[in-house]
């Protein structure tokens, strides 16, 4: 006889209640729990602290009695072969079905920040490069096909998109952040969200909240941060991804904000996530993040305790193996009912309920890099590249000069993926291997791209020099860039300034070619390069696309989602500033950046006709329409990113000068135009006032029709009429903007 | 008739409202404004903007009918020679007086952070050097021998001291700072308000709140802070300060708190200060501050507007001259007489309203620098003398010896003196004076310490080098450290660093002596260093006390208010952090200081007996009392600073791993020995916990008796028993130790 939770007509949550109804507290534990194989000590380390989470296949066995809820990273802990680990996951899932009276198999979980992170996979341009891009559908795209490609091997969720606002870059997490404004976070971000959740994968938003604004970009280290600047800065993109996304988990950060663990912050994972936000989905722990609670943030004293903390706050699984949460069946009831009906629910919505449900993968070979995902990888990483400058139009580049490149950066792979990539998350380990893709270097894709070009290795014989400087990516102190490798201030790591005032003694015009993970300090070079090109981790055919750039076959068209600072020091300096966070009259040092937020330059040029705007008077719950025609007025085909920023000119707390609020790529060809048509609503305004309420407010407001967040071309006055008007979940959160 | 308000048998308050019913709004206006007098625009400025603000003598007269609140900086504008200051400032308090029906005087106020900031006045040691002396009855001293000197000249009401609490030493102010942690910067300002306050004079603690942790430490930039870090590192200071010290005034800080400007922060001024501190002095702004709210912070849309929400919130003064408040008699009555109800009550206190009240100064000489005040210099300076290292033992010199001294800043006043000292301050604008007092360098001073050394100008010939390095002090752009002498990071200025590696290419012993406004980067050459001498900006009589470390005729005693970094990047990095604010393993980073906060040695050695604990269960409402043996075990006189600091292993926020809870300077005689009984109050275990309330809670924890904030000498494990017990503004705060 079918029980109603077999039963595919009812709806998930009946299905779930009713199986949970069914479960001993033990089995209900067991639901919250994963468990991470192939992690033992004889593994090399993905995470530090992953051995002593490591369950091997005997501890299994005494679990599965109970069920399981989650299995850690199949593919993304040692190198297998795609079908080869799908056939194992199967076979593993069958186990863990077998062990359990229901018949339940686990939730698998993988990362996918820049891509599948398994070996032989499409490594894609890194979270900052999405950022650079503008270009939402783009994203949707990849991650679509990311998606794809992880449902065929029998992943069920993905521990991506990282949504932290980039606050200070020395963090080195910068890489895999989208940038340093809340709004193109949020819209790329959504972006990313939609299409691995149109796969059928569930999307992990994480990390909630704040990790960014860690104490000088020390990872894990404290957040000092008041409600508002959660609110207005760190919080919308997390909003933006859940209620326009449709993202099914969230993941807590590591860090504490103004002393309270994101792990155990009850106001954030339930009154907001869950009573404001309505979410219904599951809270995953950041991999030991429960633990921390007792080890580093001290606020527990047992195993136990944390385990109670973090239940009660809203976190519902415990990544990546059960540790404290080995005593879940012994806390209050309704705790350990209200996270298991959710992972339950999760687990109904993707079939895993299903009486029918059977794992996926047989022994035929999955191709995990097919060349319509290498043809994604390739237009992510052309749409990233930004040229920063270009003063000398030396660039773009004619074939058969006399090329001089220096910096070993240039021949490395490493300078081109994140280091959540295969290669350099896990790979870095088994140099036995090849690296299962192919990942030529900007070197190699230099020669590629200028087959009757002579490198001359004297830059002082050279028609050009090719500057080349940068981050390796790594874990943990094993790169300049990525989980772990933070710096402590923005000079280029690895003595590469050096190098550059040793370049640049050469009268030879250079070109600075910046491949990294996050903006570093040009200002001592900036006036004298003949140009300056920048590329965040741009994945396996990020070569393809810097060369392609330098040499014109792609136009270049990336924007900059974090500005590049001038001098070393000064940080954080993050554009998004009132006027006192500013270069102010106060103080000697100029936080201004070298390159601001938004910046990029193309090979043609293009006008900008004044704006119209049919209603400058709009209500706080009306909206306005402003057209405006941009023309390519050069003689070569190119893409203008129209941003609008919006500035404030009063309000009931300080408020950043500009902030974006919307943006759209206008692709054209030579002597072409382009009517852009962008819908402002007055929601977009709102901003959290002093007595710590959202809201619109009648007054002045002026739109910037800008090139970049400093470079306006337009400024279109406002005014706001009819009441101050208090503005939740519900409100509007984008201006759509058409281009014809 | 003798009206009430003129009777000075009546309390203060009682006269005060009888004045005050008795006032138009323009004569209540009148007494919320302050006229800057001799700021004009051919005057130099001493702040940005001042030339705004200056009052000439025709638009003084326009004012004087409707009477005035304050008077601002007679003596700190322009050189005045005292005794003709006072006579200037009585003849202008008769004109003011004649000039209003009631015959009132205004409030005269001035700087004098390091002594008075007059023309031929004393120049003490900046207040970091304060902190470094952990010694708040020296402290007292000398700021009553500060206040009788203002007192004495007519001056009512001293703009100090500041209570900011370091959090990044790249800010220009930190000189100007107590220190980073809240229980040295709430003893030592307490000390100095009491000094002051028992002169007569009223102490103004600045600045409210949070102006130290502005984002980068640019002067005025934005402050990212929620409640707890406010309510546990920012504000004790305050509340001691007002509490024990007695303090008459308060100047809100230029900064916003999460968005919020501090002028206009009702939560501060009004619900935090009067009515849970029960404060009922003065508020007075900071100079533009009403201003700013208009022109930098955008809250206000007219002066009219700031003069508003300032006043709304709960100042009641502007400083430095009228302008938002002008307004101010058509503001709401309610406000309006709040305010001047607490500016007559003050002005009566000060025996502003009394009818034989009659200015001082006559023209009979006036010293600002007697003799027993320079001593009072001169053992600040000597007790704030921090000696970082001396593996070598180097130290002290001989006489006789070959020196050779690099460093620019050796034969400098402005390595000695901090910004607002009267030189550096205003003197600077006046170089056709000499500076009013004998201020040697430190060359000056090591030729007198050393007579029958020579000096030799090649290191390589010398015996020992002494290398001097540290800062200018300055204003607004005028030196590396200062108001607005932000910094971008803590490499040495002015190419030091560049000087001490040349230095150390010398085979010579070189000793590194800093004299500095804030704490720089040593860690380059820490280890190659004979000894290293850190002195904070030591006043007039610094050189000698440097000079006589040196030498040994002063034994060493000082300790660091913040810590030394052992690289220039990573700020911030306070000292004040939990567990994963220090190094962890999850950031490259190790923001672990170089010489951590407390650090400093001396010629002689010490042991400490372990110490006795009669009661370590004690109750949340309880004490308990350790007892301790300090000897001094080497030849020659020292002095030990006992320090206690808190460990709390488990509450239910993140918590710094210690804080100082105590500490006392134990002088002794060469084999001399005392007992240091301290005894600990349940209180000072208090936080703010997950719920905002501050509690102190049961459990255990551990007093650590150390010679540094890291330096444990013995661990006293106490146990905290009792209810969970809430504890508010009458909390105990301090840690009484006796020394005998």
């Amino acid at each position: 006889m079918v029980k109603p939770w077999q039963d595919t007509t009812l709806p998930a949550h009946v299905r779930a209640a009713d199986l949970l109804a069914r479960m001993t507290a033990e089995e209900k534990a067991a639901q919250l729990s994963s468990v991470w194989l192939g992690a033992e000590t004889d593994s090399p380390e993905v995470a530090p602290g992953q051995h002593e989470y490591a369950v091997d296949s005997a501890v299994l066995d005494s679990l599965l009695p109970h069920g399981l809820g989650h299995l850690t990273r199949p593919f993304g802990t040692v190198p297998v072969e795609p079908a080869e680990g799908a056939a194992r996951l199967a076979a593993l899932q069958q186990r863990i079905r077998a062990g359990n009276r229901f018949g339940l198999p686990a939730l698998a979980h993988e990362e996918c920040l820049t891509g599948f992170t398994a070996w032989q996979a499409t490594v894609f341009p890194t979270p900052l490069a999405w950022g650079a891009t503008f270009d939402p559908a783009l994203i949707t795209e990849m991650a679509q096909s990311i998606g794809a490609s992880m449902r065929a091997v029998g992943i069920h969720q993905g521990l991506a998109p990282v949504l932290d606002v980039v606050r200070d870059p020395r963090w080195g997490r910068t890489e895999e952040s989208i940038g340093e404004d809340p709004y193109l976070v949020g819209t790329i971000g959504t972006a990313y969200v939609r299409g691995l959740e149109a796969a059928g994968i569930v999307a992990t938003l994480k990390h909630f909240a704040a990790y960014s604004a860690s104490r000088a970009a020390r990872n894990h280290a404290p957040v000092s941060m008041g409600p508002r600047e959660l609110a207005d800065v760190i919080l919308p993109p997390f909003e933006m991804a859940l209620r326009d996304g449709g993202a099914r988990s969230v993941m807590p950060a590591y860090n504490d904000i103004d002393g309270l663990p994101a792990h155990a912050h009850t106001e954030l994972l339930t009154g907001l996530l869950r009573e404001q936000w309505k979410f219904n989905g599951t809270v995953v722990s950041d991999y030991f993040g429960v633990s921390f609670l007792e080890s580093n943030h001290r606020i527990a004293d047992s195993a136990e305790s944390a385990a109670f903390l973090t239940l009660a706050a809203g976190v519902d699984v415990e990544l990546p193996s059960v540790r404290c949460f080995e005593s879940a069946a012994r806390l209050p009831e309704e705790l350990l009912d209200r996270a298991a009906l959710r992972v339950l629910e999760q687990k109904c919505e993707l079939g895993l309920l299903d009486p029918d449900w059977e794992p996926v993968g047989g022994e035929v070979p999955i191709d995990l890099n097919p060349p319509q995902m290498q043809e994604l990888a390739r237009q992510v990483a052309q749409e990233s590249v930004v040229l920063l400058a270009n003063d000398s139009g030396v660039l773009p580049l004619a074939d058969g000069l006399r090329i001089a490149v220096v910096g070993e950066l240039a021949d490395e792979e490493a300078a081109m993926l994140g280091c959540y990539t295969f290669p350099r998350h896990v790979g870095v380990h088994h140099p036995e291997l090849c690296a299962g893709i192919e990942v030529p270097t900007f070197l190699q894709a230099l020669r590629a791209e200028f087959p009757a070009a002579e490198f001359v290795a004297d830059p002082a014989q050279a028609d050009v020099c090719l500057a080349v400087v940068g981050d390796r990516s790594g874990l943990f102190g094993r790169g300049s860039s990525g989980e772990g490798c933070d710096a402590e201030d923005l000079e280029l790591p690895y003595g590469q300034g050096a190098l550059l005032d040793v370049t640049f003694g050469h009268e030879v015009p250079t070109v600075i070619v910046v491949l990294s993970g996050r903006p570093y300090a040009l200002g001592r070079w900036a006036d004298r390069a003949a140009a300056v090109v920048q590329a965040f981790f741009p994945g396996q055919e990020g070569g393809a696309a810097v060369a392609g750039v330098l040499g014109g076959r792609v136009e270049p068209s990336g924007r900059l989602p974090v500005g590049v600072p001038r001098s070393r020091g000064g940080s954080p300096a993050p554009y998004l500033a009132p006027p006192l966070g500013e270069r102010n009259g106060a103080s000697t040092v100029d936080p201004t950046a070298l390159y601001p937020f938004g910046h990029g330059l193309s090979y043609t040029t293009f006008s900008w006709d004044t704006p119209r705007c049919e209603n400058p008077e709009l209500t706080t719950d009306g909206e306005t329409t402003v057209k405006l025609k941009v023309r390519n007025t050069g003689d070569r085909p190119g893409t203008e990113v129209v941003q609008l920023y919006l500035h404030d000119p009063l309000g009931t707390v300080a408020r950043p000068e500009v902030r974006l609020v919307g943006y759209a790529r206008v692709p054209l060809d030579a002597g072409a135009s382009a009517e852009v048509h962008a819908t402002f609503p007055a929601d977009l305004a709102a901003y959290t006032g002093a007595d710590g309420r959202r809201v619109v407010e009648p007054g002045a407001l002026e739109l910037r029709i800008s090139a970049s967040s400093t470079h306006v071309h337009h400024t279109v006055p406002l005014s706001m009429t009819g009441p101050v008007r208090e503005v939740g979940h519900e409100r509007r959160m984008r201006c759509e903007i058409r281009v014809k």
